[in-house]
């Protein structure tokens, strides 16, 4: 997607220990023109795939995955970190590794909001060691239901989450692969490009 | 906003300790259709008012926050709960006490994404006690920023967080205010209806 390349080599900055920080745009400040582009083309790779439901978890994947479900006219579901005390007794809960905050937390998804009829498209924001998204399918495999697919922003393809998920059998749909940065020049290399 | 107030009566739970559920359509679960309708209320209820920024925080805000800012055309940011490894050392932080969650977290928004000349519009889902908002407008203030205004889908008027955000001179626009709940009967009444 060539416009998320030219904005991810624009305003995109690359920190030490490989990583990407594009919070200008995509997790922390939002273009939400950016996100409707992406929402389309979302779309458009998932044209021919039924889709009843999106999930992500919070709290970067919300976003995207809102603008975008205006597109698939779908409801989103996201997972939610931790229990709340305004979450009823059933839910399905799976634990995270988070890469970015280098902690372990539980997330939930009330069993009112998926089912074995749904057939779901998993969205989040980036796609590293792969921690949030095997949660997710966890998830949706304990409610019974179908995973339709998974789309993803960024894929750092030089980390083994994009493998795992192929090897899966699922079809991932990464938007943008980073397979390698050059913290001196700020080069990006994008696989395919 | 006659179709929230009837989704609410439709979908909303109420429970005791006067909880109102609504995590079937807007902060669990989310129809994009009706925060849809939402965005482009609280559009009609700011047209008079110039906005360059809406500030939400994470994570049941957020996308309301990025429905409504496609009628806005402005970008969203999202404050992040707790310290992230991935986010910059410059930003201006506070504490907010969960009224769901019985606990207190900090909440930072990068220096980098609010300025002296923005005209700030805050959005969130629930408006009760207050103290996630007062966390924003701290925030918008340690910026030097000005705020437009406050959006909320649901505000629980018997609590006094809306009376607050009044008393300070700002405008707040609850698209519903709910000034009680009748948990025996299911009973839910709508401030001016």
């Amino acid at each position: 997607m060539q416009i998320l390349f030219d904005r991810i080599r624009k305003d995109g900055v690359i920190k030490s220990g490989k990583v990407l920080k594009v919070d200008s745009f995509l997790n922390h400040q939002m273009d939400i023109e950016l996100l409707n582009e992406i929402g389309k083309e979302f779309k458009q790779r998932f044209a021919d795939t039924e889709i009843t439901k999106i999930l992500t978890v919070e709290a970067s994947g919300i976003g995207i995955a809102c603008i975008a479900a205006q597109y698939f006219h779908v409801p989103v579901v996201f997972a939610k970190k931790s229990q709340s005390v305004n979450i009823d007794g059933e839910v399905y809960s799976t634990q995270i590794e988070s890469y970015t905050h280098k902690r372990t937390y539980d997330v939930i998804v009330s069993k009112k909001f998926l089912n074995p009829q749904d057939k779901v498209l998993l969205i989040d924001d980036f796609l590293a060691n792969g921690c949030a998204l095997l949660g997710l399918i966890e998830i949706v495999a304990s409610a019974g239901a179908q995973i339709a697919g998974v789309g993803i922003v960024v894929e750092k393809g030089f980390q083994s989450g994009g493998e795992v998920i192929r090897e899966m059998g699922l079809r991932l749909e990464s938007l943008a692969i980073v397979d390698g940065m050059n913290e001196k020049t700020g080069e990006i290399f994008f696989r395919g490009e």
